[in-house]
């Protein structure tokens, strides 16, 4: 009786929270998506079916065109806006990057003639492969779906965090069959080692080694087909591999025969361990056969998440939000299985962790403005985050850089995994128990000796000569970096790490050239580099990363008045920077990352991503306002080519999620989110305490980009920023919105962040 | 109360045990054993420290002198009695094979200069490695001791199953240094991927991936240290790698300077699945810090296999003997942690089984003698090494050819794993639970596709057209196997798959030609490959495999009674058979494999191994002790060049172990034991199921070669060969042995196997 009862309470319970769910949920915010935006042109972001954060990535793999004029380079997801054909179906996808790689696990669905390799560009009759339109093409957020003209095949995919789910609907039923090519490689990618074993007639499992930006990336899978896989015949690149059930070889293939009466539906669990553990992924995610349940539950996963933040604003504009929003919960993503298990940095499977361990961490890029917006939208997944990379650190020593699927790439400069900690570690998602770690990890991060931090070490400038480029962007990065271990220094009382990381975050002090205003390169001796053009931007050959001296001299986000101190002065400071904004929009021979240009400041590169809000520092908020609402309107659209940049992992969206609310955290360690100029009517953050962070605008017009005034919780406020203190505390901000600047608005010195 | 009863109980009964396991083993077998029989020319076996399967092979990498005769093949095994110098001590090392590989984890003690690349012969002072005597050297069983003369540091290593342990005795005091290199390769081996870690003060943990014979071997270890290994450089190659704890590159290297006014004891734990696991290791095996200790349970374990067999003869055939049974158990070696873990060849970590998983599987060799003799000695061995070959089935749906640290190499011809299997399963061996797995797993192996098993499949030769060379090899290969599937099919009652596997292991005679008297290549066309010369032997090139004509028409030890019909009756059997023999010595561009002649009888490879004894068959039993004696006498002896070719795993010892009893399993699949010649004045088997089975031997004489008569328990015993099955009951078999032949013995037809 004791236990019936027990059940029964259980269940309405179990009801209760779902109910409670199901209203907290009513509004369907994947309405205002469109994934589209950014898939043209550079913007680099994966189109597809994926789950916040989700290790899955399904979706389509096209054609790179080599030929084109960035050589291939705008398929780094494997997709791009502007290619008519589909080679197949791929697990893994990087989104936004400007290095390719994954694209793992290539099934495709396919009727008439059975093909091995690929079509090459515009002979679609010749590989496998199929023209796709526009037209027959709808994505959603959880959710793809296509027409295989070629085919007659309707194909759709959702996934879970770490399955992907196929149904493929056969319109042409001649000789219907399936394609696992284990070797399909695009981009930078190389398979290096392909299994495929069937273990019985309805399941697959294997692996998928490569070498590519991740030097060593290894993908088990496990696939489940609702239909049998009796007539399977295995190759190996285009050799059959006779009589076998199990294929191994560098490039593994497979055609299955099908019966396609009825749609076809395969569950594909991905596991950075074993096949074993994919298998249990799909158990533990998508245990049954209902496409259409697993696709309401991804729908259901995205609103919980776009949903933390309810964005009042016209059609046009919700949309480029919700897609920015959306593009900002693709990375980090998912890098364990459902029990635990994640393969380390060293090459150990590591069991049953009791943590969710993540990896495309794009760190150079997303210290900026995604882990900010993430502190305020998510609390276990900073822990995670936090808990990953300081495993990672006892795993190779040092914070990570750019992790790819257990590999350290050592993309981009500087120690990008430092203001994150900090900033974690001050916004309390660092346990007490991992603060001596946290600090230790960063601190022997820090404490290096390679890419000139030996000189670093001994509070010195890195010297041109130890380096053949970019000596500047490093040190300006580590500068960034040390602000960080102070700030941890300090916070955990340790007063001479706070002195010694305190003269280390002035180090950038050390590149000014006086003759020339702008940060240069020195040789040994001292002396600057000469000849000197602040413009050049010659790609890994200046003294800068992605940049050119202009772009690189505003990068002290973290000492922004030792910066105008250095400049001469507020005054001399402000010219400046309207200077740049008015200089002529021209790169040579410029990395095609130096995009979205207002004069030389670009939108479409991280390290500019702070200027604006420069303003604000000096007293002249309604500048920050100008150049924001400048940078939003022109360079963030509801089109295809709607990012003026590769998406970076969500950086270049957490920008605009965070500015066209009217704040965005210049410094990422100060917990101070600068005034700009809201976009919306309102926005509500549903913050991960369960308080809510309001805010409001008063005279929403497009033509009032600047701020009046403006209250919190009806009160006056004077500042020009807010804090992450004051947000989590919940409450309501507003801003009084006007044609007009209100120059005193954020004049006064200590209205200043 | 009751607690400390139990307790003093079970130290009571453990202290039995003891006693009872030190009274087993009063006698020191270990004695009789000369490590260094086999290590100079050919035999290639391993010198060094390991236990009987040992994971771990620790002792001396010798300079590869890839420019003496036989371009550095002579150090295989990383060892060979003509080197007077020693680069370091490793872990893994191969015994008696062909081709090099393994040599992982290279610990080198020195003092002086901190050299970081290994020396080149003849200039030891350029490098790292000393030059030492043979007078300075000591081998035992689990034992290896030497001076390092250019270093004054007295190395000593003894081993567990899993762990290797030195110790180091500074006798200079200048500069003492470990030097770790990671990066270190000899023969086939290339270094692909290695991490070290200080995890503590004392504690070193790391891996080492590489490429060689076996395509992707990883190697996990754990270092525990007894002194403190503070002052620690890492390199990578010559470079030296910065600031940190942890090291990854492709050639780490680590020079750590040490205190060595006491001995320097290191213990090394290896893993193929985690350096967690190598830890774990170490903590099964060898907990404590007692070298001593640790050396005599190393004994005590060679003691406990080689005292299966008492056998009683003079001094220098006891060393032959005992030697050939210490090879005998160097492989196949252990390959799981000490917790069960695994990692299988479908690259998946394979957790706690419970089943002890083996590697280096050399079947080509070791199906013919070799697991034979396991048979008579061992119980659960066997049962293990089935159960390995069943998963490695699972994983890579052909039983294993050359299994080499979790990768299938593919060495050699034939499908040499079912008769293994076959006589496993055919002497118990194999629970009833796996006989139907058993079963599959050597039908669906047979029933493939590659190297001519397409043709083989459909009752056919296998043309030469279709391989480049070696077809006959292949195919008298699959015939052996073949009979081995069919013996099982009749077993297990599968009538079918017995009348298809009888037609196949007669496929052999398709070969016969009979113009010329030998098995020669067959054209598509149905003709013989012309010019055709029964003694060519060209490596690679001819339709042999290391062998000729003359070697390969006696291979068919599955059905002598066949291969004499075919010859043309017994008469023309035994006729060919002493031709054979006396044939010139000669060979022309054969491969070094082809060694220990008689005539063109080669003792030094294994398609022979049985010939000595077809005379038995057709009732000449005082010929095959005749062959044998004299390949016994003439090509085994005491001295380091004591093995007349590779030993191959074992195989050639177990032939000789086998034969100086007086029997061989010239078909190992009928669990017949042919009489040859005993060497000995008696052999004492423990058989495992607790019998005893003697041979003992009246008028024990060197010249006494020949069998005069026999009893089986005192009763006159009439036939040529005993069974398995009157083996494993116990008893008593006597050899009464003459100077001349009793060519009555042995000749009634109902007398012979």
């Amino acid at each position: 009786m004791t236990t019936i009862r027990l059940k029964a309470c259980i269940t309405a319970a179990l009801l209760l929270v779902e109910i409670g769910t199901n209203t907290a949920q009513k509004k369907d915010y994947t309405q205002y998506v469109d994934p589209y935006i950014g898939s043209a042109e550079h913007g680099h972001v994966f189109v597809g079916a994926n789950v916040p954060s989700g290790a899955v990535q399904l979706g389509p793999s096209q054609i790179a065109q080599t030929w084109d004029k960035y050589n291939g380079w705008d398929w780094c997801s494997g997709y791009n806006y502007k290619s008519q054909e589909i080679l197949g179906f791929t697990h893994t996808h990087l989104s936004g990057t400007g290095i390719g790689d994954l694209n793992d696990i290539l099934i495709l669905p396919a009727t008439g003639r059975h093909h091995l390799s690929p079509a090459p560009f515009g002979k679609m009759d010749q590989g496998y492969g199929s023209a796709i339109s526009k037209a027959n093409e709808t994505v959603r957020p959880g959710y793809y779906k296509v027409l295989l003209q070629d085919y007659g095949i309707l194909a759709e995919m959702t996934s879970s965090e770490r399955v992907g789910y196929h149904r493929y609907t056969f319109q042409n039923k001649n000789t219907p069959h399936l394609l696992i090519d284990l070797g399909f490689q695009m981009n930078w990618d190389k398979a290096t080692d392909t299994y495929l074993k069937l273990i019985d007639d309805h399941t697959l499992v294997g692996y998928r080694f490569s070498k590519g930006w991740a030097d060593d990336q290894k993908v088990y899978f496990a696939i489940k087909s609702s239909t049998s896989l009796n007539n399977i015949q295995f190759y190996n690149g285009n050799e059959k591999v006779n009589g076998y059930l199990v294929a191994k070889g560098t490039h593994i293939k497979a055609l299955i025969d099908i019966h396609a009466d009825t749609p076809v539906e395969l569950k594909v669990g991905l596991s950075p361990v074993s096949f074993e553990n994919a298998l249990d992924n799909i158990q533990q995610e998508i245990p049954n056969w209902n496409f259409d349940q697993a696709k309401t539950n991804a729908t259901r996963k995205w609103n919980e998440v776009l949903g933390k933040i309810d964005y009042d604003a016209d059609q046009r504009s919700k949309t480029i939000f919700y897609t920015a929003l959306y593009h900002s919960y693709f990375a980090p993503t998912i890098f364990n299985d459902a029990n635990g298990d994640y393969m380390g940095t060293d090459k150990q499977v590591h069991r049953q962790e009791n943590f969710e361990n993540y990896t495309f961490f794009s760190l150079w890029d997303t210290y900026r403005g995604l882990h900010p917006l993430m502190t305020l939208l998510e609390d276990k997944k900073n822990k995670d985050y936090v808990k990953t990379m300081l495993k990672i650190y006892q795993q190779q020593d040092k914070l990570p850089v750019w992790h790819l699927w257990g590999n350290e790439t050592n993309t981009m400069v500087g120690l990008p995994a430092i203001p994150v900690i900090a900033d974690a570690l001050l916004k309390g998602f660092i346990d007490k128990a991992d603060h001596e770690l946290a600090f230790e990890a960063v601190k022997t991060t820090a404490m290096g000796y390679d890419n000139g931090l030996r000189f670093v070490r001994e509070l010195s400038y890195i010297p041109i000569d130890s380096m053949d480029h970019e000596s500047v962007a490093w040190a300006l990065e580590y500068a960034i970096a040390d602000f960080g271990a102070y700030k941890m220094a300090k916070y955990l009382n340790k007063e001479e790490d706070a002195k010694y990381f305190e003269q280390r975050y002035k180090l950038y002090e050390k590149y000014f050239d006086k003759e020339v205003g702008h940060f240069v390169g020195r040789h040994a001796n001292g002396t600057f580099r000469r000849p000197f053009d602040p413009l050049m931007a010659k790609h890994r050959e200046n003294d800068y990363c992605e940049g050119n001296a202009w772009q690189y001299t505003w990068l002290v986000p973290h000492d922004v008045q030792g910066l105008t101190t250095l400049l001469g002065g507020e005054q001399k400071f402000i010219a400046k920077l309207d200077e740049f904004i008015q200089l002529p929009e021209i790169l040579d021979d410029a990395s095609p990352d130096i995009s979205g240009m207002i004069g030389q400041y670009a939108q479409g590169n991280e390290p500019n991503h702070h200027v604006p809000y420069l303003y604000t520092y000096v007293g002249q908020q309604w500048k920050s306002a100008e150049l924001a609402h400048k940078a939003m309107t022109k360079y963030y659209t509801d089109a295809p080519n709607g990012l003026c940049g590769n998406d970076d992992a969500g950086q270049m969206s957490a920008w605009y999620v965070f500015s066209s609310m009217g704040i965005y955290p210049a410094n990422p360690m100060d917990g101070k989110y600068i005034f700009g100029t809201p976009l919306m009517k309102s926005a509500k953050i549903e913050l991960p305490n369960g308080n809510t962070f309001e805010i409001a605008v008063k005279n929403h017009e497009k033509s009032n980009i600047y701020i009046q005034r403006v209250t919190w919780n009806g009160e006056p406020y004077q500042k020009s920023y807010i804090t992450h203190h004051h947000i989590m505390g919940g409450g309501k901000l507003e801003f009084e919105m006007g044609a007009k600047p209100n120059k005193k608005f954020g004049q006064a010195k200590d209205a200043r962040p």
